[in-house]
């Protein structure tokens, strides 16, 4: 039996522009990977992450570049992705697409749904936050007004209007609110101040308040935050993570960041092993890549699984948010399957 | 559908007296558990180490007092194993055998064998060394003759004659040779200059040649050692990891050691994370403790599964050693079952 590689794009329509400290989005294109193999097909999505020097445009030739290291036998899903780890530098957002393709192949296989497999309770799931993007305050608090009815909400901050928008947000919902400041609070002491703040005002935690780069900054400001401080630009791969014992209180990991499921248990372990908690984020991606990363959530402390609800339509749809929580259908795989009516043109690799 | 758990003793016949530096042993008594769910039953071996404080005789009161933890589901094995490693301390041999059985019984649910679910690929595993007990040079050296064919031996070494012991080894074989010094050696500049002897006479890696408490001794040696010095006393759990980086080369993690596969997966993934190599080991115990670690040997750089064929019969017999390289058989979970002829007698924990 031999395993069939196939890339392609679809484009995600957003609800709402959507804007954070550094880019403004009103869709994204993503790249769809499909393994066929025994009669299964395994599906998965790389959607890069640009702060990473990664674009979705590049993920089809990375997939047609690792495609012959796959072999022929999808069930040795980790030996598989051990090997392009080792042998293949970089392209995240590929390696995750082809991950994601392999464990919902290798679970289909065993004819069980991925949490399964890997031994998970999905009732376990901590409930996800709903993220809302930076604005204008008045539109920030309507957006809050206007999302479903989640356990919490995680604010967009970076720019001088930073207390202007939690005030407003606070006007709309009493609430726990996580932030993210993606690396805008250049200043130590502006940080502090601001935490500080935001601890008055119900919110749980704080994710990159300062640029990744500075380490010691980070450490001198997880020593005094009255906030747990939550690393996302500073950390990618497991690898990364002793490092960051004791300069950040969490991290935020993500599968298109670290290159897919297997990659992100080791960065749970890792995280674990250092005393560090974990938050599982996602960029804007499909039900597809939500799917992959929620067969996972059990094992974290915190979810951060919304980047299919921002969207106009959903080309993978799956598992429903229910009370704020992603409930995991019982399905082979990851549980998902492309919408009837998407356009989805994929080309085999060779 | 519930959960019955089950526990008992069997006595393991050795073929030869067993002397290590701190024991001598002529049999071993190990504790098994047998979990049965839904038709199918899972096998599990707590082969407790006396150097971590515990024996098999406190294994049926530590698995009793786990029991009530396991719930009713054994196929959410890992959710299941994290919860008994955060509540309950200790018992590692008594979380091994029940970590066992719970991937055995998980495997057989989802009718493949574990190293599948695992996504493994039992062809990639490294070859097992045979280990050597202090005994007699003349006697050693006899073993080793009389020893199937391995690729590389493991010599236990910590005694004043430890020279004389790998002179006769090495008039015996010209194979490889791992030495395992069990903490033996005092003395910095004692350890260096036998390390500096074995490495011109073929020796691969130097297990825990110095006590385990000793860590500025250990980073003084691995600075200097010209062979990978490998912790074993030094380190349990995932969590003592990080320390050990720069202290040591590598690891040897073992079931019995750090509670089971799930937490050897852990150590597994911390160890590469922060750079050290690993070696899975055994302890003196059946085909169905080595069977489980062999599921997850493809993962690490050296094997040391031989604690089974130093026994007189195998009431657990299972995979074959096939050229020194542990061959997994196809069949679904652990792969192993009880001998026809073993009188073991298990009782119900409540």
């Amino acid at each position: 039996m031999s395993l069939t590689v196939e890339v392609g794009f679809t484009e995600l329509a957003l609800r709402h522009r959507w804007t954070i400290s550094r880019a403004t989005l009103t869709s994204k294109r993503v790249a769809i990977v499909r393994l066929s193999w025994n009669g299964l097909a395994g599906w998965g999505e790389g959607a890069p992450i640009s702060r990473f020097g990664e674009t979705a445009d590049g993920v089809p030739a990375a997939v047609a570049g690792m495609a012959p290291l796959l072999g022929d036998d999808p069930r040795r899903y980790r030996a598989i992705l051990d090997r392009l780890f080792r042998e293949v530098p970089g392209a995240y957002g590929a390696k995750a697409a082809l991950d994601m393709a392999l464990h919902d192949l290798a679970a289909k296989a065993l004819g069980a749904p991925l949490y399964r497999v890997l031994g998970l309770d999905p009732a376990a799931m901590a409930p996800t936050s709903f993220s809302i993007g930076i604005d204008e305050p008045d539109k920030v608090a309507a957006k809050v007004r206007e999302a479903p009815a989640f356990a919490t909400y995680k604010i967009k901050l970076g720019t001088p209007r930073d207390r202007e928008i939690v005030d407003a947000v606070r006007s709309a919902t009493d609430r726990p609110l996580r932030v993210d400041a993606n690396e805008a609070w250049k200043d130590r002491d502006e940080a502090l101040a601001k935490i500080r703040w935001l601890a008055e005002r119900g919110v749980e935690l704080v994710e990159q308040p300062m640029p990744a780069d500075d380490v010691e900054g980070a450490r001198w400001l997880c020593a005094r935050s009255p906030l747990p401080i939550i690393a996302d630009e500073a950390v990618q791969l497991a690898a990364d993570v002793p490092r960051l014992a004791g300069a950040y209180h969490g991290l935020n990991l993500k599968l298109q960041k670290c290159g897919g499921i297997a990659e992100a248990l080791r960065v749970i372990e890792v995280a674990r092993a250092c005393g560090l908690k974990t938050m599982l984020g996602c960029m804007i991606e499909s039900g597809l890549g939500i799917a992959a990363a929620a067969h996972i959530a059990p094992l974290v402390d915190w979810v951060d699984l919304d980047g299919n609800l921002l969207l106009a339509a959903d080309p993978f749809p799956g598992h429903p948010v229910e009370g704020g929580v992603l409930r995991l259908r019982d399905e082979p795989g990851l549980g998902v399957a492309p919408a009837g009516d998407l356009a989805l043109r994929l080309e085999p690799t060779s």
